[in-house]
């Protein structure tokens, strides 16, 4: 579920990103506290093996290669790799939040636009309706981890009431090698202009109206699939990642304590815990877990967006929109700043 | 209440932001001289500590743990970090006042497609106008705790007069476990599509233009409810905080004057005051505080939209303008260039 | 008036930049050089005070401070926080530029679909041109430092023929505690409505093409509104401002050419002087005279948009192509690559 | 193909992106195996070189030239440059994929308005949906080199059955020196135009919804086309081309281990194989490939986008929509939530 | 013309972007050799001076006045200044190229929606579609250079048959001390809505869609033109250059070989070439170049757009849509999948 905070930080108060800093649901400890032990267990695996194990001339050899390391691991531009990449992460992150299919706009019109208050205008609405949230569905069969569990086959569509059994025959029927999720939107579209011709739609204006909003939402679910189809260049990513567990790498032997007698330039103090170079690794595997969240918002993560709550929310207003209150209009009255 | 200095920088003169700096409304003086005093408290204890409380060998670890901190305070890449968050942060807060929902669009066709100065025709425009407004009204109870502290429940809805008791009923009615703020609209599109069958609305191209039009309205109502339900990953900011609360934690110790007789490389003056080191703070502190101020543009700091005026405002407005106004034309004569 | 140098750089020629750093209008030097003035002269006292003031124990205090400045100073962030508070500025400057509100679309439309030359038809179609004009006319005096010393009162208004006094009386009539710009566009919606009724004209179609054009004007002048209204947020230019401010007090004192006997590091040549502390003083302060000039381009800065200008031309542009040209077509020939 | 990995990103888990660190295809490793060959072999060379077959004075000289290279290869700013290039390509590259040509908008209207299902009707909304496929395969011959491969010729077009025999006579006689993919919308329109004489289309609402459809397609193809056509100017890739390559050149020669006997600073280690610098080669090389993989994104790359395919999808699709599924409805029944 | 190479780098391939290393026309190499060889000149004269003229004591002078250039050199932030800059001209570059004013939706809907193939018919097509070259042709000789030259009077215009001798008679007569490339607009919109009172245009839907078509192309025509009139700020620019201009200034001091003897750090070698700076010089230079391309793209640079030939493209192009091909359809077959 996404994780709202909005509401806590409504006010810039004293300190006020602090609170922020104490919660657990979707924070960066609850993200990241496996990895953070896996690293604080090697750094101090190091640790004792260089103060306890090594003989005088291994420990100078490995104050060596800790330098080294050290000087190396500043020169990894960590920093700006991932500040560029996590900028187009979360821009396409919010690029898939934006175009997600919700059909309201459409429930509006048909409610509106489509006559007839007897069974058939009923049905005929209906049905419009239907198509609109089956393309939904199974545009996120395929883009969401977790719709794909709740709906695994045709099936469950069928049985979750999206599809009626003689539609899903037609549906099968269809000869084509390829992703058939505009089917629906034909049988919209063909729908629509039959109500046409019954007189059900009153002209061509109120058709084409419906039909733009069609494309309009056809156009949402496939750029929500084209989002999923094309990542960004798995090399990105890549690139990104080895950077930052090299980062870490180096900073496993490099930031290690060392003997303060030898008399290295920077190493004086010994203070058993490197609370900076943990710090840091809070900043930097923090960073890049924000892009890791964000890359694909249709998984289980606490932050996803959650696409089976939106298919439920979806099917159930817009029938409660297009049937139960079409023309079911309150009393017009007089509002209290009449005259 | 929005701090409006754009006609303070109207002509760049000499030294022309400096003005700036001598404000103190919505300004980083206001908004940070707490944050300022406990920084500024905790230097001076650790330095007091230091300098009259410390024996001589502590003295000698505590510089050495200095260096230690300020050789780390500056490998933390607060500025990228915070000039990456800060861009999103920035970005988003104009989206969220740019897709701020003004009903002066529908109004205007509202009075001049919505015919008959006749009660039924005043009605007709009137009602149309009020479920614009309330649906934003709905909206904004939402996303902005202003809003929500004057309306806490629908009864103060329908005080105010944006719903008529009648309309509440058939609202509470509707069973759904979801949000209800596009039932307005439904009444709106079905309430528009009975005034074209009575004529008052004299064709489809008509009857259209204004259903576009509520369709923006609507997208600019749930986007802007998209921003407060899913923000900008907890994740992501828990990063930043972090990272400038580290730095900060840093410069306590890191920064301090140490003892000029110890000869330790870039201590040989003693100013007491850390003067740099404040400003860093204010710098940094500042523009973590630019992004606590944008997150929620719906708050109650200087900053901050102001929505209950905006409600105000557009009903005040619209019902003007759809009903007082429709059809009272000034008389048309010729402008003085005529010929 | 804004400075225009585009057909300077049409080719990229031998060292094509350098006729530009040639230029007063507009330039960087027309802008800093008060400030360039202070810099140096207080760059020059202190180094007067330092050379031939202090005792010998004082030289060695300042020498100390000057290079603790130095050190602090290369620490601040100054390009960066720049470098993305420029980039904001910039893209506000430019989408208001975009947004800046040109009748030619709707005047067109009028010329196109308003019928009618004799003289009610002339009359219809100027005034809805003026009301056009009149909207605009009244944005730009909210944003507008130079048209509101043009037009400081709406007895200017109605005297430069954008309004007549009956319309003007009707327009003060109107009760209300908010912004009446959006007046005219009632108006002009009704009028049109009416034309509609009367023939003038012809159709629905006609009509929407007409109130959606308007709905677009209304758009740009509510959004040239927005972003005088709700400008980058004070701290942001606050932070920005004192970064650069306290760089530049950090290079008075931290770039002053020491003692070269005293053996300090990096000061071993007296140049008397500081040439490319003098350049960078350029570049930053340059740079955030960018930001300057740009945060509001309505006032009247050598690049500021000329308004004044805009008004002139939108109201004799607009009025010429629905009035003198209104159905005044060329006779139609074949022309020269017939057949 | 496009190399997909979204669904193995769906949850932020333990060390998450290190699977995709192991995978081949379209990967950095796959990449990049030839340079990285070439680069260590170089850097091998030198090293024997260096170890074993200098004089002791070559020795110094060398190690002198590798301090050289070694502080300069610091100062070119690498990140920077990738970074700004890489974002601006990866800009490009998603709008491109953003703007492929789908012909599904236009075939859901085809199929709803373009009325009859007699062999005229069948033939009519075929012929124009045929059109729509013809153009965008001109274009992708323009642009994608794949797709060029396969349609050498126009013959082969014809073959392909997408231009009649007929057709491509009349094509051929325009005369014409610049491209002629706008053909076949003129075709269209005027086809479109003929139906609604012929009342195959019921009037101008419905068609000019087609025509307009239309033109988005056309705008998609033209823009597909510009970015072929103007590219990132070739001096900029040039730019980044030489930072890189420069920078590697410096490593060749700076990151050699030196002789720890000479006791040069930084210097006092000798691992033989130079870790970090050959990790820094797959960052920066990788980022650099990312850019190259992106900016023509029409080859046959692991990750171009798979645009042969596509014209079969659309082809196939577009005709089963148009044709077989024209007015083939499903029956209509009550769905499982009636009442 | 513009440099193309997309299909040089359809591939990434080994070394892939070495190849585009070679090229001379629109690189790098073109653009710049007259600026490197004044770089290399005068570094060289300086080098001489100081190797062979200078005396003892004044070498010493030099050599502390370089390591001071040297030092003030790096502290130039080029590298973050260029990168924002460069971003900023590249973005409006590409705006510009993509609001090209292309007449080809235009031509379609003309060939489409106004009927007749009688002369009245074609001369009403041909004239419409002269009026929408004749204004782009206007436009772009307010922002090119290139099509200045070409048509440097309104005598040109008419010679190359843009314009008939009547038409340029009306246009004179109109009193504006404007800009009048609007003119042949207003005149499209009359006589489209002439043709719409004769019949040949069928309704208002066709009407309007063509006046919308109209208005989107006039938007292109004044965005180019606002592009031209309102640069990126003088200001800016000049900041930019001083930059780049101060730091190769310093680098031609700060970057000579000292004498060795000397014993100053990082001063030990003496290669006689500064290879890394020359590289430098390329590095920065040419990114400077680029933007120097690309902030006019209307001149006669290598990369620049051809407007001429795209005047020629569109008038030819569009009279063959709307004349030759009007209603010249191919005869409608079956093709291949047929069944």
């Amino acid at each position: 579920m996404t994780v709202t905070y909005s509401s806590k930080v409504a006010n810039a108060t004293f300190f006020g990103f602090h609170r922020l800093l104490l919660r657990w649901k979707g924070s960066i400890y609850k993200l990241l506290y496996r990895e953070f032990i896996v690293f604080a267990t090697l750094y101090t695996a190091i640790s004792v093996l260089y103060r306890f194990f090594l003989t005088g001339r291994q420990k100078r050899l490995f104050e060596k290669l800790s330098i080294y390391c050290d000087k190396y691991a500043e020169q990894i531009p960590v920093t700006f790799v991932l500040g560029f990449y996590v900028t187009l992460v979360v821009n396409r992150w919010w690029n898939q939040f934006v175009n997600l299919p919700w059909p309201d706009r459409l429930m509006l019109l048909i409610s509106s636009c489509v006559q007839g208050r007897d069974e058939y205008g009923r049905l005929l609405r209906r049905t419009l309706m239907r198509y609109v949230n089956l393309t939904s569905l199974l545009i996120f069969r395929s883009v969401s981890t977790a719709v794909y569990k709740r709906f695994p086959t045709m099936d469950h569509v069928v049985g979750a009431g999206f599809m009626t059994k003689y539609e899903r025959k037609l549906f099968d029927d269809l000869k084509s090698p390829h992703l058939k999720y505009w089917v629906p939107f034909v049988w919209f579209g063909n729908l629509a202009s039959k109500a046409r011709k019954e007189g059900r739609i009153r002209d061509s204006v109120d058709l084409q109206t419906l039909m733009n909003e069609m494309n309009k939402f056809r156009s949402w679910c496939s750029l929500l699939f084209g989002y999923d189809w094309v990542g960004i260049p798995l090399v990105y990513t890549q690139v990104v990642t080895l950077a930052v567990y090299t980062f870490f790498f180096a900073c496993l032997i490099g930031r290690q304590f060392l003997d303060t007698d030898q008399g290295y330039q920077g190493h004086d103090l010994d203070l058993y815990i490197p609370i900076f170079t943990l710090l840091q690794f809070f900043f930097y595997a923090g960073w890049l877990k924000v892009a890791e969240q964000l890359i694909n918002p249709f998984g289980e993560d606490d932050d996803d967006f959650e696409t089976n709550w939106c298919i439920d929310r979806n099917l159930q207003v817009s029938l409660l929109a297009v049937d139960e209150m079409h023309m079911n209009l309150p009393k017009m009255e007089k509002d209290i700043y009449w005259n």
